[in-house]
């Protein structure tokens, strides 16, 4: 089969493999929907992941199943389904303790694009279907659905590890495709004042549309300073981080109420440290507590956050700005995603086979 | 002053009363915006919290500030305020414990027009002033910010004690103004369907305004065996009852998932027992939480709900059906609470001093 | 094989089945120490489960491992280990969603003596042995391991559903072997008061030797009553119930603060309903939370209780009172449990092959 | 009256003030023990909140109330009582939103020797009486009762922000009072393996009596690497942080599960930044959780954890290595602490007047 792989630090290219085997609880699907993701971009050209060689790409994806495992009990050949990027081992002792996505190690429930092939071949294999895989909902349109593999649970997930109560004010910083689903996510978790920071017309223009109620643009001077002023000196309860870098937890503490909550779903792939500075946390006694985590995967939060598109709470859909027809248009794709235009928020491939 | 009072058990009417004396901590206020309430057809009509004499009624209202005690430090005379219905002892044991509305003894943080006389009079007494007032935002609707008193706090408490999670199914059991104040919670609290148990036209429209999925009535049968239906026999996540008697839970319990949560509101004012059904709980043993519990109130509870209504994200407005101009019209407005008229859900009197 | 079954209600004997099989996630194991549970008396003599026809009774074990599935990683035959009572299916939804004791369905994740075969017989069946079994560690003994299947982490998901904090007052109602973990557990969780509730002389003495601070004898009136005298009318912060039937619950709620939290982890076994009084249940609205669920188990929990053991934190082989030698003696022991003399607080048979 | 005082940085120094004036919610009380902290030396000789003239150090005593204002309910002169460091605003927004230690600002509940005159007089002033002042218990030492000021719930809420479970795997660094409370708070709260961080021989003796299973000496090696090779390269559940500087969180960090939470108590004095390992903290998806916080003070706080001490759950006397007798030896007392002879881990003062 063919896959669009990573064949070295900053080297993609199509390549040959056979077609991967299916265990007795896996199932073998190949895709219908295929989006890059800025991971993607970090592991071939930046090498977050250190070197990969011929590991294909790719971890957001709806698809059709093609093959279970014996032991598989719940889907079957030609269903439909929505592919998480995080794929845990639910008997893991990690799991078991409610951190299945660092099954088998810490980040270890990724595995496409990770320690495995990813879902940008023409199949790919997923552990665990039963665990792993959630049915797409009749009458969903599969192209909003793969915002549900990566985008939308890890924006969300900002969101519960910031903890986000009735009426808290929040700040959102960054809003690229997991950004606005945080904002997203927050608005719909009871958040008040939304101040999202970013400055791309389109991404604020979604951003507005998802409920941010304030727009905080960093070439305006430093962030936490806006947001201060914009607050009448108090801060905010709440930060989710979705965007920046190492330096942007200082900003983050020094905007933030005693008592308030950090939470990061940005992906940090380089610096050594990350600083926080040491009077604004209160010399280590203001109850700012800075939490990040990768998402959440597995086949409950699927059905879960569908039910939110089914139900009309949340149109996911909004993200995609781009959209590309056939299989061998990934390249295509991710050479977009890598060059990200200032119009781009998320790209995707359709597949007709 | 002239204050509308329970004379006893059965029995209104106007009275005569000294103006309230401010202690150091306290505020006297005059009413802008006044709301009877389902629970002073309670006490004065079913005698639920036993015989009163000469007890000024209500406990809802959007108020002027017009005298401060010697140690107040926020408000001032001519201050328009939000005044909960709730206004803890901060000091106390039970606040200090998390359980404000219980500051003193059980649901004792309820004050107004339980222990001392409601708001229904020319002047009312707050204790203290900076820790239970709010400032009324610029532009805000007072109208709209009376429901801030009782019926957003305590629907969206129902939504807090049921614990309700990013694409979670919810039964809101009863759609008056709590219940519909539940869904609306709801709703922004991240539920997917939420099947709102009602029948009345009028809170449909608004059940389903505020973001009610489907409909049930209880005219088309138990309404616990029409949820399993509709759920495929698996149940909901999360019940808030905010309407119904002591045999909802009953039903509650037998709609739920095991690691299910009920959230009540609803105050129970007759019958001895609750009766959780044996099998159903899963024998003592099938997670099935029950939590209920007396809304939160003060300031800071008053300042965030606020800021839901200020950044749009929820119309409390909607719930005032019947408007009623004049201080003298309280009793006008009380009588309609009482007889509850089918396209009723919220009455206010608005007064011009 | 030889295994000792539950005939059909009332009726015990031993009986001939064939070796289970070995699926490729599971594991083949056989007794070394085996303990009979009230469960077991229950399920036979009171019909509890509904009728079963030559199932094999028993699931507290200490065994080892005869066999082992093909994708079994880390447990050979060979190894002793801790069988809990719940051996959950994992990868479920309900274990995706922090339930795993409701795996497959409510108090499904509880499968030996109630959907298949027990641990009485030669050999039995473990599913998931990656996920379900601990090894037993280094010098412990199992006799004393043998009480991790069942009545440590049932008594002290007690004091986890009471959710017990630093200080708190405590009453454990039930002062058999799970409520004596109760107490161990509620000592060990930070509890200040214990009020153990239980009248024999052995229980008492070894309720001390846990932590109880007082003894309350329901043949000194009411528990409630004392137990609110002894507070001084204020009444406790936490109540477990690990006996009694479903009449305690309104003696549980009663003796409850506003706040307060009851976690039952007693099977109830007969009654219609549970009935919970009104008005000490604030009419609804007292913030009296009850939680009532079967313990969880697994590999995990397996390991963190046994390392409360290793570590001297808790000895709960004080627990077996009665010691049997020898697989045949099943039989006696459970008929003991069955009679259950004044003295006897848990048997154990402990078996050489 | 006589107090004794930081005149300036670096020097302390008798001065004469006025008695301080009682407000209507206040109390006035002369100490009965006093303990000089850490944070007082810190003050003076580090200059650790800035320059301050006159003030009177001082915040952990056990004291007798003198004088009480008019709207105090539930103490008289005469009555012994514990005295928190901290002594909220308990209407504040903060303490609304339970966060009692930062009402008025970050840190602002901490008043004694920080924003006004601390306890090393011969009267002092506390806010709040009914709020912030607790009985001492009948029987109590009040020596021992001293360390429920600071020593205690500072420890215990190191343990409280780590949030330990039962069974869990947890390091403590640092086992002067605050750290060693922090070791008898985790045993306390369900630890297992307690890992303790020091090297002082006294220290360590103490330590283990509360509950050490393993010490750690950083004179053999990074503290890290020791805790990981310990726990076979799988690091620990929790981690206290009670001693040490900003850069213990590093190695904190590092010997940390996924899923793991640090509590941090100790006061970090000097260094611009805190610095977070990226790589170790999963390039900010590692679930490791960072959280640091000033102890909650007040009444209840002040009861619940002596409630602890009567009921023998915990004896914090031990603390106590150096014992002074007479007001005048207050400032012997505070030297002793800044020399911190190897022996030392707290030294009181106890006074007869």
């Amino acid at each position: 089969m063919k896959g669009f792989a990573m064949l070295g630090i900053g080297k993609t290219g199509w390549i040959e493999k056979e077609r991967p085997a299916c265990g007795p609880l896996d199932a073998i699907c190949r895709p219908i929907v295929l989006a890059p993701c800025t991971s993607d971009v970090h592991t071939v050209w930046e090498g977050a992941l250190g070197d990969r060689h011929d590991m294909i790409l790719g971890h957001e994806t709806v698809a059709e199943v093609v093959e279970v495992g014996s032991l598989v009990k719940d889907f079957k050949p030609g269903d439909k389904v929505i592919v998480p990027a995080i794929t845990p081992d639910w008997n893991s002792i990690e799991a078991q303790d409610g951190y299945q996505m660092h099954s088998g190690g810490m980040l270890a429930g990724w595995k496409f694009s990770n320690f495995k092939d990813g879902v940008f071949g023409e199949f790919f294999h997923v552990n665990d279907a039963d665990g792993n895989l959630a049915i797409l909902p009749d009458g969903m349109d599969p192209v909003a659905a793969c915002m549900l593999a990566d985008m939308v649970p890890t924006g969300f997930h900002g969101v519960e590890l910031a903890d986000i109560q009735f009426g808290d004010s929040v700040v959102v910083v960054g809003i690229g495709p997991v950004g606005l689903m945080a904002v997203a996510g927050a608005a719909l978790r009871g958040a008040s004042h939304i101040y999202a920071v970013g400055s791309r017309p389109n991404c604020i223009q979604i951003a507005k549309e998802y409920g941010a109620t304030d727009i905080i643009d960093y070439h305006n001077g430093d962030i936490a300073e806006q947001v201060i002023k914009k607050t009448g000196g108090k801060g905010v309860d709440r930060v989710v981080i979705a965007g920046g870098n190492v330096d942007t937890f200082a900003q983050a503490v020094t905007m933030l109420k005693p008592g308030g909550r950090i939470g990061n779903v940005n992906y940090l792939g380089e610096g050594e440290f990350i600083k926080i500075p040491r009077i604004e946390w209160g010399c280590g006694m203001g109850h700012k507590i800075i939490a990040g985590g990768l998402m959440p995967g597995g086949r409950l939060r699927m059905e879960k956050l569908a039910s939110l598109m089914s139900t009309g709470r949340l149109d996911a859909g909004k993200l995609v700005t781009h959209r590309f027809e056939g299989f061998d248009k990934i390249e295509e794709a991710l050479m977009l995603m890598k060059e990200k235009p200032k119009d781009l928020i998320k790209p995707v491939v359709v597949i007709k086979w």
